[in-house]
């Protein structure tokens, strides 16, 4: 069995663990105030171009989405995403349960469209009835989407601008930032992101850690982000645990260096499906690819192939996933080539 | 320096990274889905002697309370906690963040009395106004106690009754349970839990782990609690990490041996302490010990070993919190008495 | 100038201000316990025919909706509705303010279709990600609904029995559900009602009340549900302005009396603006009516004739609503057909 | 059977009843846009000298409570009160119900000591910890207070600069706040309390009015605070029945007027109660009185007179409260003197 069901089904790159064991018997401070966490924070500052800026570290994806977007927020607030946004389907709520709508607009390949968003803004700014509505409070997107595909340069600064127009942030969801930015089709770097958007977040646990999200505030955090951090459930003691592993993920671009080979294995195996004669329910330029399988042949490829069931296609097709990672070898995408 | 300042100085016990790097290519289903996670829940149901029970993995103390509690109650009850409960301080107000009042009582050395649990209980029971008021929905305590001392077996038995007798749940917060049941105070063991109360946690993050807290429901859990833990962030992706942690915690019982470290730690350390004529604040049987220092004297100790200014005591004394943990070696008690 | 705007432009029906008026003095138990209260509850159990049910008043229909919808569901819970829903657009998120997602369904004229609520339950039970996602808590529809229209007998119990097979419960938010009720077009009565949902409300504020929402639990309402009004702010401290206020409008009839009349009202509007050749945007049997306006002509009328304007329908013409109500007399339709 | 019960057990002053009725068929705008809310406000802001304020109109003071608070804090902060704070007892947790704590110093007589103040917030910004606390948001205190007691000048001066010092406003619980201005120990007026506070409340419910609370901001009110309102149900859709409401209390200053007269009826109450020894739990100088009675006493006089019963004196006896009210007449007391 071979799995291809998502980004995150092997543990750690060794040399995050190879650091933690290193470090295991250094005693440090709790709660993040570690040299580990200072120097990840500085190396991220410095990959991200912004050396004011200032870098918190958080557990896992849903739960920064949830404490960062209830930070940026008031009370009368809600988060604007496409309907296809990870916070407004498979995060259990969580945004709404901390008190906040998520208001959604239509998506396209799973990304949002900036003039869709000026003509909800407009409306809304126009609305006789907006004084009884939830106001607009953000923009999120996430990039790489939840259907792999990436923003343009261009289709950022476009969905910033607009959101910046009706003054409010736009926010990154980058739990895949990595493989966004490796793929050859992204014509930015991370470097840019710090003009591209108000916030965002490098994406740990899916590309190559055992857990983690680094929040990125080019211009600074809300105040008491730790409390707030805190008050989510989201402040490890052992803040080490994020700061070694970010440390080592950005230490000689580890992290661009393995979110480029699942770039280059996704590659490959996107040349074995369509070799296969496999069509595609949509071209991604990332990890994730989306091809439409004929079920009877689905159930049994499933038997030696682990990949994930997205969507039904039609009566007798469905639409599945197959992911690579920082962990995929050639020969996985070898093996497959055999499998299918 | 030397550090005496809490149980989460270190990073994890060697044999938990061992296994991390062991299992770090096995490419595993996520979310808690796989057999180590598997495996962990059927060892630790074996040690709480309630095969028929159900554990769920959560990453840390404050995540775990707020999710338990909002879990257990409803929208118009309250959690009723002692003045120093951990929830009702140094949570940054967690609980309340999902909608719930701690309601508080009085402590004693930390420790909650079940005569004034009762009277506030019948009162609340018998006030004309109580339609208009917080309900106590759940009695939370926490085991050890923040400043380390232990209920005993009776304790425990009249707390449950008392808070049975109106029908809520009492729920042991176990962020440094492993200290409390190796404590040779202690008139009880981990299998006694299931009938002292009616869900508990067993903390990792402080007791070996680089993080990790096992909720244990010895009658089964809130209906959906899988997608409440989702709902509130607190559920991996690469599960495995709480999983593989907690296996390797509840093999061997490695997780009670290495508590008992901690505790044999203590001792020598109360002796240490004692031979040099430092006053104690309270008695503690755990791995917490609460001393008086001059202010003077503390802030010159401080150069050279850490330690946690917990409160002002009077006008030039300060109380401070030793803790030894899981990894405290007797060479570091040795260190302690030079510096002291 | 005359106001069509809505149907609460006017105070309360006379009938009400003499009996506030009569009873002013007398001296009465605050929070609902008083004997006006009590035997408007009896009234409006006997009109619905439901005996051993539970009424409650709370003071509008924002908050009741958030206040009902948040006593039904658990915090992994949301409510499903159409996307025109009340809940999901015209009342500031209140009810994810209360932490509980509005799940949207396509509307049919402001109707929900039980064939694509039963389409999406079974989607939901049959998703493998269910777990990371928001439960269906309950069904919420609006009778009659933001676009004046009615469901049929048939279409309540195909409804109910939709959500009864997925085990969530049906509620009315009953806004206007006297107009509903009294509508020719309307097949079943307030007696019916407990059989064709689980919970649902007769609005007062629209019909006749200077405010007031009745809920009635035909079953029984959730435990410790005046604790809940109360936690919302819902509970009004002189209980007999909604007591005397609901007892008025259930002694003889006086509910349906008076909405009787916006209906008879509204059909004359109808003939009204059908002799003026304007057409209509959709065609309601209750007392709300939606008709197309050329902007220019709308903005000349808008100077003598209050009415909403509901939604641009294209670049020249606008769709506006005009609504009677039970103070709507024959004589300000007349003018009506002046203005025009 | 005679009520002291309460000030809320009769309607509301007639001269309110009579403009309802006169203006009750007047066409007008919903949701607080019509003139008798504007002229309303502009009342009010003239009587309390802060033209530039702002006022809105709530319904009750639980919701009016909730709703400030919920607008001037952060989600990491909490409301400071003292422990017998209508906010933290009889409120059914409404504060916490929207997030946040309610952090409690003791009380004097029901009032809260700035010096105490004082030390809780210095200890709280010296304290090591703070980073992981609910942070102090606001003061909220109560005018008068729930043992019917007041501040004076100094002691509000006091307060508020304590508060400011540490950059949090001041909110005055005004549910009685006539009655507290209306008493001769005041020596401040309604056009001070700008300066003693930052915001406040005037309560209309226990002060003459059916229903409503007038919240003052002296500088402006919270950006989108009537979305707010909205979000929290809080919003009438006939505001005129608060705007009618309020307008007649503030002309011709009708609200001092009446809340004099409950002061007037209290003090000839205190002195029926003392010429028949009853011994008084605390003095206050507004319409509630504390007096202790001997259970046996207690019970046969319930028989008669409506008494509010508020917590255990000793085995034997109890405290009860006796209020005045805007509605209270000299034959009332007179009747109490009888039966007594």
């Amino acid at each position: 069995m071979i799995l291809f069901r998502c980004d995150y089904a092997e543990g750690a790159h060794p040399e995050i663990l190879r650091r933690l064991t290193e470090t295991n018997f250094e005693q440090l401070d709790g709660y993040g105030c570690d040299p580990y966490c200072e120097s990840a924070k500085r190396k991220i500052l410095a990959a991200c171009a912004c050396p004011e800026g200032e870098v918190h570290f958080l557990v896992g994806g849903t739960q920064t989405n949830a404490t960062v977007i209830a930070a940026l927020l008031r009370d009368y607030e809600g988060a604007v995403a496409v309907e296809t946004g990870h916070i407004g389907v498979h995060e259990a709520g969580a945004v709404e349960y901390t008190g906040h709508k998520v208001l959604t607009l239509p998506q396209h390949l799973g990304k949002m469209n900036a003039g869709e968003l000026e003509a909800y803004l407009a409306a809304m700014d126009a609305d006789v009835n907006k004084d009884h509505m939830v106001w607009p409070g953000l923009v999120y997107i996430s990039l790489s989407t939840e259907y792999g595909t990436i923003y343009s340069r261009a289709e950022l600064a476009e969905i910033q601008a607009t959101a910046h127009k009706y003054g409010i942030p736009l926010f990154i969801d980058g739990a895949r930032l990595g493989y966004a930015l490796a793929s050859p089709a992204c014509d930015y770097t991370l470097a840019d992101l710090k003009d591209l958007c108000d916030v965002f977040y490098i994406g740990g646990t899916k590309v190559g850690a055992l857990c983690g999200e680094a929040v990125v505030f080019p211009h600074g955090a809300p105040k008491h982000f730790f409390t707030t951090i805190k008050q989510h459930g989201a402040l490890l003691a052992k803040g080490r645990l994020l700061g070694i592993q970010f440390d080592t993920l950005f230490t000689d671009n580890l992290y661009g260096r393995i979110a480029a080979n699942a770039i280059e294995r996704a590659q490959e195996m996107i040349a074995v499906l369509k070799s296969k004669g496999i069509p595609f329910f949509l071209e991604s330029p990332t990890n994730q690819q989306f091809v439409i399988l004929e079920n009877g042949y689905m159930d049994r490829l499933a038997q030696e192939v682990g990949f994930d069931i997205w969507q039904p296609y039609d009566a007798t097709h469905t639409v599945v996933r197959f992911a690579t990672s920082w962990a995929t070898t050639p020969e996985m995408i070898e093996q497959l080539r055999e499998l299918l």
